[in-house]
């Protein structure tokens, strides 16, 4: 049995993460979540999961589910409450699937704690990759990816030396606007946006995919979760989202792994790594069916916010901090109607161009900058 | 230092495992080899590679060879001379590329010699599947697949449980015909035949690319090198050859093979599993040029063969020596004009109803039964 404890229970990665627990109760045991603000989601995956700890980083939240909930399990809030719930001394894994930098703090306490990461949250590597990796490094602890296209990648490393890796190549759908040229780019609207033809995601992760600055946050995820240079990690068009990505090794040889788009597979391959189970009621992919597989060359003049990602992982620093919190101002503004689509790159360029680099942040400049360029960008919006 | 006895050293399968030999000198070193007739590649072979043992099969041949090479290594003639090749004390691998049923014993003796063996020759698992697994499997010798979609499927199981493999698809090209109906087929000539649209190969394997029985013998050469019931082989048309195979486990999750067609690959994986080198020349693929990946259904109406080798291999025992004999008589009859292309399955068809299965046969049953089937192909000739 292992036992499994959860950040971020109410999300879109969260919630398909309790769907494989449920349907894989005899392997795996839920014994504390964190939400928010959502009780309803709370309760549900108190009443569904019995577990021992749960934490709402939302006080008003988490006075309305103590109210209701006290004595069903031990109910704790704020940052405090997220740590606790990231160490709990009974959990093997801790997934983190939380949405923003919240979940970088509960996630190194919880490497201190020698638990098992299933990590989905991006800003966590993104921003703070080199004290991550060390720190997982120093404990002896595994970072397993969940999002499709690290976990394909993890995937076809199996078995296979490091040192034979020639690159990694992650696809890219090219979101919802691939076939606009970007001069009609500049007056699409934010539900012509948040029209994505593959997957069904949230709003910010559907603009960070129309921008492709999503799948520049995943070139540096992948940066320090394999430890490659970005010399050796590519990035290929391939519209149908069914590769999920390649690994090139030296012998010129390729694997791939692929599947129907359905989150559940790489969330359950982090839990069951190295074995695998059966997804229950996932669809199987049928190559035959599909037909045709296409595959382009990126094009880095269309999609600026790829090209400031890989820019901003080559100089490193605090500069992949300064692209988070700088296209997470901008998606926000687009997505509230203040800036027009093309205007989220802008922002992030200005961003980046006025930031002194810090080498080596520590989490309070790590901190510091994600506000600051979160000011900045406010201050360029009134 | 990885020291290699290589049987059919002049065939296309083993001029390209001497490439791969002399690309990588500081880690291989060809100790022995055997050709069958050909006194020009033995010679080169020995004035390149310096071995200490040369094998010919044939008397003339081999005098010649004797007459003009002995004192460069030494030369030894027959089939007793295939086994001390595929036995030299000093080689820790044996690459078996010679093509019929002529490598299944020297392959035998290899196993009890406790030698790793690369096989690359179709009739020793097809004909002899489960005595040459049961030999492996009692001296514990690893059988290393040399064809480009068993190394694919082999590739994909690294790090990865057998029971947790859902099937195996083995891509198929469709070969020189596929685009053409039966109809159309009816009065093929033998140069249409011959002309492959990926891969260079020999004239009898290109024939059976046509008519699917290469992939029907390689559905057999899985089931036993991987141990896998019938009903988890599927054949896949994908007509740019270029994922070599895919495996599909009980999670939904594919993983792939791919590469530009180049033997030189799956034959050094062989080599130097489980570590992969520098392919030396090897062209790249780059998934952007190619662009798009076709996938299809098999027909198994059109190709009639690869249905005839599904059933030899289900109700196995001696079938499927009949299915690889009966086929080696038809295509050689084809080639050399004396009957029609769609006459091949006619005579297979035939050779399979009027045979009485012997069930677990010896090696005498079936070079018995072998040797029946052909006399009687040719007596459907006559």
């Amino acid at each position: 049995m292992k036992y499994i404890s959860l950040l971020g229970a109410s999300g879109s990665i969260g919630k398909q993460t309790l769907d494989v627990i449920d349907a894989h109760r005899e392997k795996f045991r839920l014994i504390a979540l964190s939400v928010g603000k959502n009780v309803e989601a709370a309760k549900q995956a108190i009443d569904q999961f019995q577990p021992e700890l749960v934490a709402v980083a939302d006080w008003q939240a988490f006075s309305a589910l103590r109210a209701e909930y006290n004595g069903k399990a031990k109910i704790v809030a704020g940052d405090e409450g997220l740590i606790e719930v990231a160490t709990h001394p009974k959990a093997d894994m801790v997934v983190n699937a939380v949405v923003g930098s919240i979940g970088l703090v509960p996630t190194l306490k919880a490497i201190e704690a020698g638990k098992t990461i299933a990590i989905a949250n991006k800003e966590t590597l993104v921003t703070a990759g080199h004290i991550v990796t060390e720190a997982a490094n120093k404990h002896d602890v595994a970072l397993l990816p969940v999002d499709s296209e690290h976990s394909a990648i993890f995937q076809c490393l199996q078995g296979e030396q490091p040192k034979t890796i020639e690159k990694i190549i992650l696809t890219a759908s090219g979101g919802s606007f691939r076939d606009r040229t970007r001069e009609q780019l500049r007056h699409v609207t934010v539900e012509e946006a948040l029209r994505h033809p593959n997957w069904s995601m949230g709003a910010k992760i559907t603009i960070d995919s129309a921008t492709m600055m999503n799948k520049g946050l995943e070139v540096i995820e992948a940066h320090w979760l394999f430890q490659l240079p970005y010399e050796q990690i590519d990035v290929l068009l391939h519209r149908e989202s069914i590769v999920h990505s390649l690994v090139q090794f030296h012998d010129s040889s390729i694997i791939a792994q692929l599947g129907t788009p359905d989150m559940r597979v790489p969330i359950q391959y982090a839990l069951t790594y190295p074995d695998r189970l059966e997804v229950k009621g996932a669809k199987k992919l049928h190559l035959a069916e599909v037909g045709k597989l296409h595959f382009e060359a990126v094009d880095f003049d269309r999609y600026r916010c790829l090209q400031f990602a890989y820019e901003a992982g080559k100089k490193g620093g605090s500069l992949p901090t300064v692209l988070n919190a700088a296209n997470e101002e901008a998606v926000a503004a687009f997505l509230s109607g203040r800036i027009s689509f093309l205007m989220i790159e802008e922002l992030i360029e200005r961003a980046l161009a006025q930031h002194t680099i810090i080498h080596q942040p520590t989490l309070d400049d790590i901190r510091a900058v994600d506000e600051e360029t979160r000011r900045y960008i406010q201050s360029l919006l009134t």
